[in-house]
């Protein structure tokens, strides 16, 4: 059994990977660390994973704990300043801020409104997008995994932009569930204001603006236009991207449909569908990736998923078994919930 | 013109006061306070109102001010402060707290956590259910705008406690809307955690408790026993109670029917219906009441309103409209949306 | 009085209809048709308008009626086939359907899928957007009342296309609240499927886009190509679009603020916001336009209103007011819920 | 492997079993039926099981299958047609309609309005409430798979009636996601009519009554009156029951908590916590139930789950694992989502 701790476990996306990893075959979760619940059983904070887990929180992790993986559900800016001890213990980290996912430390510093402290760390770090990256995640120490964001918009735009079929720029315009916005109370996630509406929020200031456009340029081998537009959705869980791209040349939908087909040959995760559909991920690894053509060339590229699965944690924990030679499925080969 | 002011402007019953009264063809809305937004314009923190109002948000009310009425948008606890001056200056006053609705400075001491400290307006003050108080709103100098719980539990229940036809007990189930928890962004109201869900809270511990008690005792005329369970529904705006209560001797029906369209005759606001409906009461003033017989002779007794509306600032406009010897429908006379 | 009637009365935007006339100051409803509730109360049927109407469905319109003004709330397709008997008997007409939107038979026949019975109408119908087409409306005897889509796609865009300051071509993307769909229960607004999802649909195929790219073409002056993305949001009331064109040339936020404000000067329901709000909106006749300037010289250009008052019948009410020398504000000057 | 087949898969309840047994590790699902899918791959019809089942919905099931289990996911009176051929071939059968579980023939015309024409079945049939019937369960050839509703109820009044503590006759306040009105549109599960309301229906005439009368009486051993309200909640998945029940005498708190560990100590699918939460047992099997004391001895018992889950597929594969003699939790041992 690999062993596994997450630290800042109380959060939404830490919870989440407890959720997985208490039923994951190969990897056994040791430790749970959460400051503000210190000493309390993590079944208590977390009444759906009581039977599941004995572990109390911890208020750090323990400088004499034997463990294989670390995840970190840590704030942005955290990150960094844990990671280096974890890896020069011989510890594997992947790290589900944004600490290490903007290659580039002057866009870390100009999105992230501090300096990155970690540039080694940075320099080695791999982006954990597991459809696009598998076998730098096979061999990396560190993987920064992607936003929620990113990977909803990335892969269903990846095949197109791989092939240059398309030309060099992209507007998103996302739609997210309130989870996504963290378990802390804000006037953003009030219910009375965000519960009958579609809030655009951060138009053109999004922190997964650069990364967005970081993974298209690497997929696409060239600089990349971005415009990114986040909406917050009335839904707790779940993400959709709508995306308008431009053929360079006439292809029809067939021609199109089989580019995505080839791209996503073999990977268990990604889904081709017509239209894709929220509540067909919601709960599973699953993401739904789909297009239609459209006036000018245009074509409208769709994806969904669940944010807090393959948009978090669910693609951390498939990273983690790409990292440790598992299949990637491995504990996470159940369907969403569909309804 | 009668001129009002209302201290508390920012929160959501302060901002419905000043959607209702901007289009009030009696009340003139002179002044509107709020401590956070002292110096800005009203319309750049409601924009609905742009075009509705000029006013300012002051920090407090001018002592030199010629008001006919003040309405109290304040939390529990300042009401109590703020009203006897304003009662010493000849002002009519409508208090939206609960500070002027138990009438038994004990029980408030109780259940406010604190003690009463203005035992003279508390015993002048009038419980201002218009729809059973009518006589006593239009003398009295200070109103206690009943709260939304109580209003949406007590009119649906009066016409059987009236008519002395029901046992002396009664069990209530309330669904509330998140907006009845104001403004201010909690765990609570946190989109994640109360956007797909129903939560009971302060299951035997809610303020409106004591409230219902002495308003249906006071219909009575009798002790009463009440269990009252509040409930948090996963939409904005809107309330529906569910209430038991046990016939004393076999009825019909229409019997049943008749004594509520004789109890409510000329009372624009309250409509029998078969099964009240929130969205055919929002946006408005009116309460939706009805009810169906069950086994062992217990009544099914249901009402639907608008929380801010009936359950909040449209009632205190109606008040007002009484207190002024206005029909209590001026300004106010406008079908729920319906959809 | 103007003397008015619905016909269609049954369904949301008929319903609306007869909420705002029912306390309309000039014109008077005289009668509502339904074929499904002929012979029953409206009051029945929409019990919000209990109080508010003495009317009863009529089966159709008698023949004797003497009204100035008849609203179609009929389905696509029936329109054509009353407006010119109404028209004949110097009757002026709203329709609310698609009927007499598109100017060019042929592309009605292509959208609609039946070829257009009265050409005669169609080429004296006057497209009732009523900021842009105010002197025309105010001279029709029939006017097009806009789809909820164009009305919210086009008053925030007119600007700078009127102004020849973006390139003719945009993408829009927009979401709509279910109430959209119309009174009939379908698979796509069944809650089950609908209820904690985004739903893109008739992507590249609603029959919305060729009326927005008639009117954007009718104000750029110019060919327009345009793709237009729906979705179905789970919310009941509102509806919010995201749309993005291309600047010629450099332009400042504050440059393009003034063109908004110069555009729309005097217009009283056209309201220009940072982010527009649905819920500032919703039961108000008032759309919000804003917008932020992206990467690419791309600015991401935002609107929001209730589709079922400014998106339908509202806009209805203002363009009777118009076309009978009325204040177009009349009857519909009243805020959003704003929560 | 057990050999499972699902008659009626293309409906809520069917795809639920077929997204449960997909990943069981003792059934295998051999085939499902679906009338209007025929001939079509199951995972065409429900995307989510893409990868996970190879089945194509047969019009019917074989005469020749060779089936250790079928799941009749039939509609009400379909059932009673289709179970004594399968019992009669020696096949175990759970029905997760209704015909099955009202013991009393005359009962069951009265409420589902035809007659019972399998009483021989009828007689042989056991209620499949797990946690209080398990025996029976265990040797039973033919089970009728509770309601959601009555699942709901039953399980956290039945310690306190068991234990003879509480006077025989409860009201229950029932509020239920739209999923549970099944696959079909219908005008109660009508986005725009439900979407944002909290409905009552069938007040005192819902089919689900007389069943829970009828469970709560076995647990009680004595006759019971029940009231029962349900009510359509504006979420998909998930149910809450608020019910209220007198206790013969004084008890403390500590003292029933006692009476509830004591009664579900061992059942894995029942825990007992402060609130019910419906978050935290969706997508599980889980149950949550707790309580709390108020007025006149009353108590205030609640109970949350997934009604496609614990109330419905999930509790039919829980009485198929004791049926053959598994543990309990095979296959459905996983947390709920919590968020």
């Amino acid at each position: 059994m690999i062993k596994a701790a997450v630290i800042g476990g109380s959060g939404y996306t830490g919870s989440e990977l407890a959720r997985i990893l208490c039923r994951h075959p190969e990897i056994s979760l040791e430790a749970m660390t959460s400051r503000q619940n210190a000493g309390v059983p993590v079944s208590k904070v977390l009444p759906t994973l009581k039977g599941f887990t004995d572990l109390t929180f911890e208020a750090q992790l323990s400088e004499a704990g034997d463990y294989d993986l670390v995840f970190l559900a840590t704030p942005h800016g955290a990150s960094m300043a844990i990671a280096p001890g974890l890896l020069a213990r011989g510890i594997k980290v992947i790290d589900l801020s944004g600490d290490y996912r903007l290659s580039d430390p002057q866009c870390y510093a100009k999105w992230y409104g501090h300096p990155h402290t970690d540039l080694d760390g940075l320099s080695k770090a791999v982006f954990g997008m597991a459809e696009l990256n598998r076998d730098a995640i096979a061999r990396a120490g560190l993987v920064a995994n992607p936003g929620c964001y990113p990977t909803c918009s990335v892969l269903p735009l990846a095949p197109l932009f791989a092939g240059k079929l398309v030309e060099p720029k992209v507007i998103i315009d996302a739609k997210s569930g309130t989870s996504g916005a963290g378990a802390e109370p804000t006037k953003a996630t009030h219910h009375p204001d965000c519960g009958s509406s579609i809030i655009p929020y951060k138009v053109v200031g999004h922190r997964h603006t650069p990364e967005i456009k970081m993974a298209l340029e690497s997929v696409a081998g060239q600089a990349m236009g971005v415009v990114f537009t986040p909406h917050l959705l009335p839904i707790v869980r779940g993400m959709l991207t709508t995306s308008y791209v431009t053929l360079k040349k006439d292809m029809s939908k067939d021609e199109i449909a089989k580019v995505y087909d080839s791209y996503y040959s073999g990977r268990r995760f990604v889904r081709r569908v017509g239209i894709p559909s929220i509540p067909a991920t919601v709960g599973s690894n699953f993401a739904e990736v789909g297009f239609e053509l459209a006036d000018m060339g245009t074509v409208v590229v769709m994806g969904a998923l669940d944010n807090l699965m393959k948009g978090a944690a669910g693609q951390a924990v498939q990273n983690a078994n790409i990292m440790f030679g598992l299949d990637e499925a491995v504990g996470l080969d159940y369907p969403g919930l569909g309804v």
